[in-house]
């Protein structure tokens, strides 16, 4: 079978040969059909995760598929039906996981950089990450329940409440589902970010947008809440001066999520974190009841979560697609994973 | 009457002829028996707060006193009752006051340092400001209410249960209390503070503590959390070291809970953050209900919270006390601002 493999350097390559694991006790094998890039995925292709993947490496953990085998013991799996996958893998024992908080287990793993990931033909899981999809959301589609689940655990997180103000720093493809998801909950939303394209995007999805280059963020904002200040605002573009930025916007008891990563320790306002009682909380991938809300959204066709596609590709061309949004401001590129002939 | 005042450059300067101030409407007059000096008051005193204080300045806010005079339309209050003061002023008609949050009201008067303080022999405040104290609370205890209330507030912000791990870092006044408060809360406590004779303070009331220079400090946690972190961090010292440590010390979805202030921005590890979850808390003064437990705690008898005065000193001693304060460990120097002959 096919999978597309980072093989270091740079590179992604095709492999026509590549070895199939057929689904052990408690696994499912999965016929992928899309498979996304995130910028996680960006991250190991400029080999900033040498360390932790395993070269060569079968990247992919935003997909959608078929199941097309299933192993022993599983039940309540049919053959054919279509599905995505809440690609983590916690220890069970500890006691994060036991408080209920398995998506942090510090022993987590993260299947798609930790394990072979969705960019091959035949896709082995275990069943327990599964998560099945109504046949009416398409598979492209499909394929962006993942980061969708990530908007719907940051904005869970921020306990967003209808009529509350959230101003979300960086308008990438978390950024403009985190602004959607927000807007779904009623909250009046604002975007700020310096890529025209981007603010277009969100706009068009009825985003109030504001370029912080051009535009004094602050007096928009205070305008907006009547001087008072967001209830929440989302740190998405993860550089130093939005998280410490982040801070100001905040309303008296307001809450900053830092859904961003930031690889250094980067100055904060605890001065003002003190004098406002400040709530900054830390937000990590999802729960699974993130990824059932994400299909329940998808499902009703509340969100216009499919204009992020920007680009379908085939396997083959990984390589490109992977470079090409390394330095473009496109939104979500999808790897068509099917052989030819081999429609989803 | 009597006052100490802040006259500008280290100096606090008896005034035997101040004018008093009689009680308007919706004032009260007390007779004030102690007030308690605290790190506010130092930085004040080194002219760190020039611009905000109107020189010569009246200070005091942690006090003790009995109502001597009630001014017209004041209902429930009698002379002689024994009484302390919650030293705010809000605005009442911001978003931030409307939300039941006036202690952190953007328009909030603190008094003792936006208007006159406790350091005179008789002193106006607004009644709604009055919070009334059992006869059997000593007055020299009583003094201790406020700071009790700080406490009261950062452990409140906290959520902490009985059964987590607190870990406090600071064995000053404040971090001295939280633990105190923590300990009742039925929390494991650790103080983690350099200072010999904090520590020994604080082991003398049952704490754990550690020294941080010469004690692994996550060894130690790790031995009594079962490696997993504590539940609750305070940073309670205010240096950008123990801010950037207060992260490492929490487990995943801990709280760290900012106290100490920090007049500059400071490196906190934002990764660590958005890792395990952790949630990052301003506490700032204290609210009603805050008072309130702070009064039924001593009251109850429950915390030791006598032994943190150091010293006792006449008002006219002010000045030795505010300089002696400041180049020392000690805890507490209340300023005994009863005139001689007049036994509270």
């Amino acid at each position: 079978m096919r999978a597309a493999k980072y093989t270091g350097e740079g590179r992604i390559a095709l492999d026509l040969e590549a070895a199939e694991v057929l689904p052990g006790p408690g696994e499912v094998q999965i016929e992928v059909a899309y498979s996304g890039i995130c910028g996680t995925d960006l991250h190991v292709l400029h080999g900033d995760m040498d360390q932790r993947v395993q070269i060569p490496a079968t990247l992919g953990h935003e997909m959608s598929g078929r199941i097309c085998r299933i192993g022993q013991g599983v039940e309540g799996i049919e053959i054919g039906a279509p599905v995505t996958v809440m690609p983590l893998k916690w220890c069970g024992q500890c006691d994060t996981c036991r408080a209920g908080h398995q998506h942090i287990c510090p022993q987590l793993q993260f299947i798609g950089i930790d394990s072979p990931g969705a960019m091959q033909s035949r896709w082995t899981v275990p069943a327990s990450t599964v998560i099945p999809i109504p046949d009416h959301i398409g598979l492209r589609e499909a394929a962006l329940i993942e980061p969708l689940a990530v908007a719907v655990h940051d904005v869970s997180r921020s306990r967003l409440q209808a009529g509350e103000t959230a101003l979300i720093i960086g308008g990438g493809p978390i950024g403009q589902l985190i602004a959607l998801v927000a807007q779904q909950t009623g909250a009046d939303v604002i975007l700020a970010e310096p890529d025209e394209g981007r603010r277009q995007f969100a706009a068009e999805n009825g985003i109030h947008t504001v370029d912080p280059r051009s535009a004094d963020l602050a007096a928009v904002l205070h305008e907006r809440t009547r001087g008072v200040g967001a209830d929440v605002v989302f740190e998405v573009a993860g550089l130093p001066m939005t998280a410490l930025d982040a801070m100001q916007h905040a309303r008296p008891r307001g809450r900053v999520v830092i859904v961003a990563i930031h690889p250094k320790p980067v100055p904060m306002d605890l001065h003002r974190m003190f004098w406002r009682e400040l709530e900054v909380l830390g937000a990590r991938v999802y729960e699974r009841a993130d990824f059932e809300k994400a299909v329940n959204l998808l499902s009703a066709g509340e969100l216009p979560v499919h204009r992020l596609i920007s680009d379908v590709v085939p396997l083959e061309k990984a390589q490109d697609a992977f470079v090409r949004l390394s330095s473009s401001q496109a939104m979500k590129v999808l790897v068509d994973v099917q052989s030819e002939g081999e429609p989803a």
